[in-house]
């Protein structure tokens, strides 16, 4: 018996994704539709597949998509969030599986006893992160409890950065996802975390410069700074008596550092508009944040603000980014300081045709067993291909397509509106995700957490 | 024919306000209604003055309130700004004239067509900042235009402090009105200002660090921090065309460095509540905002995270406010960082019985005339005499008091909602405010603008 797949968004992640399901159209009797506003971007490799029919779909069209939703038996939603909701409530009118890898909404949240009554799988936040974080958190969390642990700390680090052999400017860094998020990022709010029983606030102005240093065996050193809630799934993760709990950005040293001349600077500001932002040199640009001088250049104002010194390396990465050169333009008109830095860096930070990705997660398991505290660390690392087949595209759509198929297969039963926490989901994503090369490093070592046993006097 | 006079509101910034019109009450005719929700508060001297009668009224008891404005020729509404409109719809309906120190509202800026069809004069904006900041720079501004000078530069700045004699604390600083506008002093959006033409920004987290230094012959130096929208009259004092336009707040010098500190920790947050706030101590307060050791002191965290040496007066300023006190505890429940940072602060800076204030305001106007550029610099200071007639209720009530009987003797006659920038209302009203001691001090120095004419190579 064929079942039908309806795949809503056709993004530039799911590469990975349709090319999983559509691998195993035959041993598992699959059909997919895609359904896009813009089904002509979709690769003539999947257009073309036997098992595969692209449609063109606007999701604000009532009749089309729920006549879409209604060949299907199950629906993977790989819309922004924000239009997930359309979908979700046709699907538990026409009593249909839903998978996305968003950020559940309260909207959708709002649906889960009535899913829960027509026995239906609303399965979200099964990307990577949010997604694989989970999972893989939960698996070794859960193993500690079994064998009678008590956790006691918990850190999790979760990065998108260019792979090493790409990695070849300063920054160390370059966009590999939404580069609005990236200078964005950290803002709206303290970051709170707790650290040995204490709660800890981070305001945004000094959140790049309270990181912590990570490394991975091969991959050298990383650093992470703070996500603005860490507590967020506290609950949900068993974890209401853990002492520390700490969820953070990965980068590679000295790129927060680096960063927060920005911050200091106001330049991510993303709350106002600069009036004549279009044709501004990029050196007029800096000098709206600096004080008015008929003599001293921007470049010693900027030293004497940032107190950078004559042989820092923070100096060379401002460099690198032409920022104070007055031949180049900013192009955006009425701007934010945010959309104005945003264009700026993606002259300089925009991968190039044969840069490839990888993916960083690390996650720290502090707990006691038998009197005595011990430490699981566990990272991961995925490289990306191409531009096409992305690290980022593999660790967000393979999730997503395995669920998928394990929903369909009823080895994921338990219905509602949910994110990947059970053993039920965890277990048979991860192993089929090691077969992907997504696997995790896993080892003992010390208890190191935040209260060593000797320090130095 | 006796005029009568309802102030709506009498809190404690009212004190000249209300002598002002009683000792007038004879020659000038005046009944006064005084309309409070708490009428015991009133001093005796004025609740028994015959030209006075004090009424309980709630400014939301509809009757009551229109029935107290239909019985007066103009209304004074000391309320605070957010319960105005009441007022003022009663006014327009009633046809009497208004009076407020407050800003505009947008809701009050509607009944201004209307409110000039019917001759009705609402003034607005006319205490000390904003008021007597509007008159005093209009005064020199029409003066310097009606020479046909052109205004090229324009700064303006005020503050409430405390008068040299109360002056014994080391942040010279104590608080003369609600102390909630200090601690969130500067936030809700990155200050913006003009210098030599080119548009200016500054972050909250640098506000504290980009001050300028003021002198006032007697009494010393100040400094100032930019306001957040140095611009907001730019149209409105004829300023369209001026290559510099600076607002801000003075402060003796040393305050805003050593500020910056509550500001660099995210103790000046108001946008979010800690959970465990009361019975806090102010030591566990300062710690949750560094990072966590089990062994260095909060001290130790503090003085690295904030790079303070050993022998800076910023730590004395810290030590001045017990913030390292484990015995001091927060009584505030599910207080924001800003509410616990100020209650600390009022500790300390809570004005003494026999404590004086002081108002200091500062202008500089500079301007181009015949071909050569000049400079006006004018300010003010004035003293409190004792806690009931402080510098704040005389530079606030004044104004108010003295507007009203303009208004009633139709010295000031156009209609309208409006602030005191016309040469009908600033003129008489500095004049007599003269009479009070309050009056500024004007004297050309050379141009300095921020582009002299030979700067050191």
């Amino acid at each position: 018996m064929m079942r039908n797949i309806l795949v809503v968004g056709a993004g530039k992640s799911t590469s990975y994704l349709l090319d999983y399901l559509l691998e195993q159209s035959v041993s598992e009797n699959l059909h997919l539709t895609i359904g896009d506003l813009h089904p002509e971007h979709i690769s003539k490799a999947v257009s073309n597949h036997k098992a595969c029919t692209v449609i063109s779909l606007d999701v604000f069209d009532n009749n089309a998509r729920r006549k879409a939703i209604a060949n299907s038996d199950i629906v993977i939603s790989m819309l922004p969030a924000r239009f997930h909701i359309k979908v979700a409530e046709d699907c538990l009118s026409l009593e249909k599986h839903l998978v996305t890898a968003s950020y559940i909404s309260d909207e959708i949240k709002n649906l889960d006893s009535k899913a829960k009554e027509k026995g239906l799988v609303f399965m979200n936040e099964i990307g990577l992160d949010p997604g694989i974080d989970h999972m893989s958190a939960m698996k070794v969390l859960d193993g500690i409890r079994e064998k009678g642990g008590k956790v006691i700390l918990f850190e999790s680090f979760t990065g998108g950065l260019v792979a090493p052999e790409s990695d070849n400017n300063l920054w160390n860094y370059k966009f590999t996802w939404n580069p609005r998020n990236v200078v964005t990022a950290g803002q709206g709010g303290t970051a709170k975390f707790i650290q040995e029983g204490t709660d800890k606030y981070i305001p945004y102005h000094k959140l790049f410069r309270r990181t912590e240093f990570l490394t991975i065996e091969g991959y050298g050193k990383f650093e992470g700074y703070a996500n603005r809630d860490s507590l967020k799934y506290r609950e949900a993760y068993g974890l209401k008596d853990v002492l520390t709990l700490y969820r953070g950005t990965m980068r590679r040293v000295g790129f927060s550092r680096a960063w927060n001349m920005f911050v200091q600077l106001g330049m991510t500001d993303d709350s106002f508009t600069i009036e004549h932002s279009k044709g501004m040199s990029y050196r007029e640009f800096v000098n709206l944040f600096l004080p008015y001088s008929p003599t001293d250049t921007v470049e010693l104002k900027l030293r004497l603000y940032l107190k950078i010194d004559q042989d820092d390396i923070m100096w060379e990465k401002l460099l690198e980014l032409n920022l104070f050169d007055s031949s180049k333009k900013v192009t955006t008109a009425n701007a934010t300081p945010a959309q104005v830095l945003q264009e700026i860096l993606e002259q300089h930070w925009t991968l190039n045709q044969d840069d490839k990705d990888m993916i960083v997660m690390y996650h720290k398991f502090g707990f006691e067993l038998n009197g005595k505290k011990h430490q699981i660390d566990s990272n991961m690392v995925v490289l990306g291909e191409n531009q096409n087949y992305t690290a980022m595209a593999k660790t967000v759509g393979l999730p997503v397509a395995i669920a998928t198929l394990l929903i369909l297969n009823k080895k994921i039963t338990t219905p509602g509106v949910q994110i990947p926490l059970a053993k039920e989901v965890y277990e048979p994503i991860l192993k089929e995700l090691e077969k992907y090369g997504i696997s995790f490093n896993e080892y003992q070592v010390p208890y190191l957490g935040y209260n060593p046993d000797s320090v130095a006097s």
